[in-house]
């Protein structure tokens, strides 16, 4: 099924607007939080103070706008303070696909296109682990040197050293930029990230970090960290969708990649959705009171921990991802002899929503690169998630029904 | 003042969040609805009712995920109602300068730069009244064939052929493509678009119809136009801020600009703002209601009438902008004598939100190009604007302090 069509789903209300479902449907357990996370409550009612505002465009001397202005620079405030950087290093955008391909488009150049004429064309160091907004946003303008990664998905300092000097071998120059994400959306595991760092840097090669997957769930310091750009994400950290930010080094300069307009600093075109920023400051500045975050991510890691001992107790079922360098709240596992996607429906109808990197409901019908490229087996895992909202019964029920669901799809398969 | 910086306004709330305050404070009259129109009670409702819904992504086959898809196709159906297309020719925006980037990008067939070697640089046909938006999209990726405009900031027929024929002898090819805006966002002049397209047509060219500044206030029918992409707003209508939409021709397929996920049928990578485009499709409906359009439009004719009267009926203001073929929302004049900073001001003082093509706080410190390719002295403009909430009351405060404010201003002028 292509992501696009509308799904054959009698018992979906397909009339929209209407009164909205609850939050939380009886008999329901959202698992899925790595795909997107509930608006928390005080993400919510910043988000509605906003939207009783007068509407203004912030960028206007008048009232109306001062205070738009006042509000968006509130929340930008927020933004930084979580992400150890100052506010004038964060550009909002739409979203952390946004940020991430306005930081390839800005680290290369912009419009200069791959194939110029003075310098050959533009290089690009990833490792296949990387989200595919990061690789095909790179893809598109560059020519791609491969960094090695272990089976649990791992990047290793060495590992960049080596590739940076493949790629001084191979094409005469190191690459303009390397990527390293925070940590793997799909199993989980943190990358040592400062180490590669200080590897680019050592080399003078600058370096973008995706923590989308892990801002919100793990301590994202940018400011510490010093990548010269860190791309995040509003809607995976509680927030509201629509929202997300470009972290750029202090004195980095780049050409943007929306332009006709000089919102942002001249960093990012469009009306500020000050709404969407207002409720990304405020699930920030839930995650920045003292232990806020520390305690979530210990809640987190219980109930993973629990979930991974359940679902590993079933014969044939391993975990992926490192066993320690672990994101909190994320468990993805392999289950010998049958499909990820019948396992996920199976789920579904008993009341237990989560993921599968190999579900044709995901963002492509490819086999997941990142699975393959820790030689997994991406057509039978499955990812369950947790966030602020989740409870022990959510994990009761999912342990309760997992068992079941396999044992019935391995007699299917006889 | 760069627009980034926050302002120096000792009277506004620093702290966000905080408690709102109302949409419509006492004693203020807002009339800058061509820069963002407050939210649309219908479109603030069905908003609130998509927080409502059970978070996930729309991309998940789970219970949850096909709720949000459903909510999500409804939106995309009353947005392309309004706009005369298919549901699937609706490609969904972060909002109006996303749509128009990704037109660009897409119609010039994306990362392929300017001097690519097989053909040669890439051409497009541009009047200087199209929105920055639109210029520097293109500036960026190809060489500029000017289209003239008259005095009032209007297109023809024969201006654009003259000009794919002035860019076949000068470059030896026509033109990759022609943009003509459905009508000018700063002097409310509403183009000959359908000559245009049908003249571009003619001559085998593709077509970009910025239509931000019309749609919502003026017929837009993007399916009997036939160009091949037309670009929307949401905020500009009365929808939340975070949306806007692509109209693309039914048989168009182009690279998308946001990359690294299937979402919008491959055409639009990224979580979809479901809230936001639900907020838009309320907006859409409303204005798609039999007669709704038609009767805004009255209403807004009979408040600028009156607005342009007055204010016209100070020595030494003129308006700007085509007589007859204007959009009913706007008026923009000239002041003799003063410029249109400190009128914005003054108006502020007196409790009118206005605009002004040389304020600081626009998009560019520049002079407006719309002004000066109609041969207008772009310091000394003003803009008021209506829209679906405005009253006479607002009028009639604005009119009783606009003498005062430009009388003011010239004694000082001595």
């Amino acid at each position: 099924m292509s992501q696009s069509e509308a799904p054959e789903a009698p018992d979906v209300a397909r009339t929209a607007p209407g009164p909205g479902a609850p939050g939380r449907p009886a008999g329901r357990h959202y698992l899925d939080h790595a795909s997107t996370s509930p608006l928390r409550p005080e993400a919510r009612s910043a988000f509605e103070a906003a939207l009783d505002l007068p509407a203004a465009d912030p960028g206007r001397v008048h009232h109306e706008g001062r205070t738009i202005r006042a509000w968006l620079e509130g929340a930008r405030e927020q933004v930084a303070e979580l992400f150890g950087v100052r506010p004038r290093q964060v550009v909002l955008t739409s979203g952390g696909t946004e940020a991430i391909n306005t930081a390839v488009w800005g680290a290369l150049g912009g419009a200069r296109g791959p194939g110029d004429l003075t310098s050959g064309p533009r290089l690009v160091a990833c490792a296949a682990v990387e989200h595919s907004a990061v690789r095909a946003a790179s893809e598109r303008l560059a020519r791609m040197v491969d960094v090695p990664v272990d089976a649990t998905g791992r990047l290793s300092a060495d590992g960049v050293a080596d590739a940076l000097e493949r790629c001084r071998t191979e094409h005469g120059r190191l690459p303009d930029l390397v990527h390293c994400q925070w940590a793997n959306h799909e199993v989980g595991t943190v990358q040592p990230v400062a180490e590669v760092v200080a590897v680019c840097h050592a080399y003078g090669v600058p370096v973008h970090v995706d923590a989308v997957a892990a801002a919100g769930h793990l301590p994202v310091d940018a400011g510490a960290l010093g990548a010269e750009l860190v791309s995040v994400s509003s809607h995976k950290l509680g927030g509201p969708a629509g929202a997300g930010a470009l972290l750029v080094g202090r004195s980095l300069r780049y050409e943007p990649l929306l332009v006709g307009g000089d919102q942002e600093r001249a960093r990012r075109a469009g009306l500020e959705n000050v709404p969407a920023a207002v409720g990304f400051g405020a699930a920030a500045a839930a995650l920045s009171a003292p232990e806020s975050l520390a305690t979530e991510s210990a809640r987190a890691l219980a109930l993973t921990r629990r979930l991974a001992a359940g679902l590993c107790a079933v014969e044939g079922v391993t975990r992926y991802g490192h066993p320690t360098e672990h994101l909190p709240h994320l468990v993805a596992v392999g289950i010998d002899g049958v499909e990820g996607e019948p396992v996920l429906l199976g789920l579904d109808q008993r009341g237990i929503a989560a993921h599968s990197g190999s579900s044709c409901s995901s963002e492509s019908l490819e086999p997941s690169p990142v699975l393959a490229a820790m030689g997994v087996d991406g057509e039978r895992s499955l990812r369950l998630s947790v966030g602020w909202s989740s409870t022990d019964a959510d994990v009761d029920a999912c342990l309760a029904a997992f068992p079941d669901v396999v044992a019935g799809l391995r007699r299917l398969r006889g």
